[in-house]
């Protein structure tokens, strides 16, 4: 502070200095193409110091990035590892990228379903740091499955199945892990450019010709405003549009978990239901949806009844199924799993069913409880798996619908069974979680079952059945299912030459 | 980002992880007292780890702190370290401190002719990296002086002559020696609340009462905007207000160089004169306001006249230079210094006076230069020192103004010759730089001096004759002088005891 600063006039390319990038985002400034390919090659060889990857994080987290930015953000990213060729790969290349949330078990049904339809589906997944794992995490529930493919299986896996689902390999996006992991530490994850070019440079560095996008609002999402949620659907697309790959991206709702399911097994049990033409009806509507823009961006269906009419007969004609069978058995897992879930999935010790306790839906409503019953007369029945009562059925006097369920709080519930990690490298527990969930809007009689919880102690069992009470809200009157589908961000270009 | 992120409920004060404050500041929120505490410890103790640290930086430069926020701040800074405990010295305690300019030596004559007016001065310095050294810089030009005092040599000192120039001690205010190192590589130096916390932090420790600040601005300033550098002394002085120490800020004009002499050892000269009663009027003005401010703050003057007329006794009798004389001795220097400066203080091998030229006020202007004429015409003679011609005297016929003086020019051209430092830790020349040097409004005939160049080289001498000639405007017409000083902020208390 003593003396003014020293203009660096001896200094060459003095305007690349880490400091003077930085300084230019501090200050709200658009960066070039060179700036932020001198900061992404920074992380990427470590010529740049954490401190000033940090700073600069933060910057861009306050000041944003216009779309110019993002795109060469983006693509230095993806550019700073490994772009796996899969030139040898002749069928059209699509991925699909969620932002995540309860539930969200779609990519592994949904990756065959097309499969099946004859495109090629490279999907690298995370495996993610959260409530309940991540795609990976569900597929390695399946005993022996392989997620760790080398980036040659994976092209020759590519070759001839036209279906990968992997781990991120470590040659592909080097920048990223780098950027992701300070930006986890230092409170810079909730930045709609940093988020665009930590999920497409890994998407594109697939080796992609159009993407998919599920970006999930609400209660249960990582974005709960929806108006945040389209600015990122927005910004990605653009990004993608930038760097010529078509994307379209799904505004989707998440108010309560997708699907009756939640936990690693259960989930892969919830798949091959949908699989078999028996999924719950929101889930294999967000599945349908993301299907339906996969094959029109492709260019192998022109509209959206004709693509929808495409990826039911792949489940009609067992051919979805076959194509996950394949997958299965290509990568290693135990394809016993898809005749009989039920014995060769990973099976929880202890198991319960949450009721509808009478309190539930007798007592009047509390004052300014905006006729919302709590579930507090909710019961819980412990019993050892295998002993477990015959479900109680519907049919009581008096019923209640359910008003809410709460996402997060079924999610904590999964994680404090052990489904999901609060650090990385903490085990999961396969086995456990919640099934048979109910879902808003359905009417429920005393003694009903709420949700079936799979757990691996007594203990773990009582604290996520009382979770699992707690999670849900009743009403006396009606009360409609939340719409799930909002808005689909980006057009087709429907001038490509191989639609069917 | 496949997962909402997992709130801690399990972790205990989760509010007070590094991530949660930093994320709060991100988001533009005030912090409290104890997460401010937390940052500065983490800073400290190393518990932040260095990117949570830059990232949290940026965080404040952008969003800013309001007067609660920079003055936990400063306090926590503070706080970091050993505060020095002076309570053995009964006079007052008063330090100024200034934001550095091109040839700003105030401290070195005014910490004494301040001490001789009773009260105690404990002044720590920077040694800065900048154009031309600190004031540690400046001092060390004397042979002998030592500037590296252990904290009970400091107290002893103080307690002996009411005095102390001397670099800041490892103890005090740590968390400041480990941000700044930050903010230097990370782009986050020019922040009014971090600039506060690091000035104020080192001040308070030294175990001050009161404190005076020089706070300039202009085309030679750390910072050019008069209102930014208001706003500084603003925060400043509330911060100070905040933690008990009353405090004034001057704002001060930085449009050519303070005093007539860039360098070390001539600038020591230039202190030698001011203390003789031949100071330039600039710098004296600069001095006397500072010092007034000091006597009032401190309670011994009741107006600015009174205290005027003690320092202006202070010098003609004599008692500042003696004061100066026994702090040479008791920190080591050579004290024959200052009744012979030009025998005893570094000499540089060559100089030379850079002359104004005919061109340069024969010549008529330039269309569109607006009446002022280049020193594109001014000539060098380099002579190794002591073959000096006599310089050349005004009374030629055509002569011109001074209308600018670069400071930032001048202060490069020192640096060039190695007055000041590019990188911490090289070695400063401390003979070399530039005295003689016009002001702005004087009159200058052709072949009249416009400097004195001093070098270790003939190459360097030659570079900075061309520098200094280039940084020195003309008009035809009188050009008057720019004003100094601006606005003092911060009243004083009037109602303290010990009034003369």
């Amino acid at each position: 502070m003593n003396n003014p600063p020293v203009p660096s006039a001896s200094a060459p390319a003095a305007q690349l200095f880490p400091q003077h990038i930085i300084a230019a985002k501090r200050d709200a400034r658009s960066l070039s193409r060179g700036e932020i390919t001198a900061f992404v090659r920074g992380a990427t060889d470590g010529s740049w110091a954490d401190y000033q990857l940090s700073a600069m994080l933060m910057a861009i987290c306050i000041r944003g990035m216009d779309t110019d930015e993002t795109a060469s953000l983006t693509e230095a990213m993806m550019r700073s590892g490994v772009i796996a060729d899969l030139s040898a790969v002749r069928a059209p290349k699509v991925d699909k990228h969620s932002t995540g949330g309860v539930g969200d078990k779609v990519s592994i049904h949904l990756a065959p379903m097309v499969a099946a339809c004859g495109l090629a589906v490279p999907m690298m997944s995370g495996r993610g740091l959260g409530h309940t794992g991540g795609t990976l995490d569900k597929l390695e529930a399946i005993p022996g499955f392989r997620t760790g493919l080398t980036l040659p299986e994976y092209r020759a896996q590519m070759e001839k199945l036209g279906i990968a689902l992997i781990g991120q390999t470590a040659e592909l996006a080097p920048a990223d892990k780098k950027l992701y992991s300070l930006r986890d530490v230092t409170g810079t994850v909730e930045s709609i450019p940093l988020i665009t070019g930590s999920i497409l440079s890994k998407k594109l560095a697939e080796g992609i010709d159009s993407l998919v996008l599920d970006v999930k609002f609400g209660a249960g999402a990582f974005m709960r405003e929806k108006a945040r949620a389209r600015e990122l659907a927005e910004t990605m697309v653009a990004a993608c549009a930038r760097l010529g790959k078509p994307a379209r991206a799904l505004l989707t709702a998440m108010e309560q978990p997708l699907g009756r399911a939640v936990g690693n097994a259960l989930e892969i049990a919830e798949c091959l239901d949908c699989l078999r033409g028996r999924g719950p009806a929101d889930l294999m509507e967000v599945t349908y949806a993301l299907g339906e823009n996969m094959l029109l961006l492709a260019g192998v269906a022109r509209t959206a009844a004709g693509a929808r009419a495409r990826l039911e007969n792949a489940i009609a004609s067992g051919a979805a199924l076959e194509k996950f069978r394949a997958l299965v058995i290509a990568q290693g897992g135990d394809a016993r799993v898809i005749d009989e879930p039920e014995k060769f999935l990973p099976q929880a010790k202890y198991r319960a069913a949450v009721v509808a306790g009478k309190g539930g839906c007798d007592d009047a409503p509390a004052p300014g409880s905006a006729g919302i019953l709590p579930a507090d007369g909710a019961k819980r029945r412990p019993e050892p798996a295998g002993k477990m009562p015959a479900l109680p059925g519907a049919g009581a006097f008096l019923n209640a619908y359910v008003a809410s369920v709460n996402a997060l709080e079924i999610a904590l519930a999964a994680l404090r069974l052990g489904a999901g990690r609060v650090r990385a490298g903490d085990k999961i527990d396969h086995a456990v979680g919640i099934d048979h969930l109910v879902k808003i809007g359905e009417r429920v009689a005393p003694g009903g079952t709420l949700a079936i919880v799979h757990a691996s102690s007594e203990a773990a069992l009582a604290l996520a059945c009382e979770s699992v009470a707690r999670a849900i809200a009743f009403s006396p009157a009606p009360v409609a299912p939340p719409p799930l589908l909002d808005e689909v961000i980006g057009a087709v270009d429907l001038t490509r030459p191989n639609s069917t």
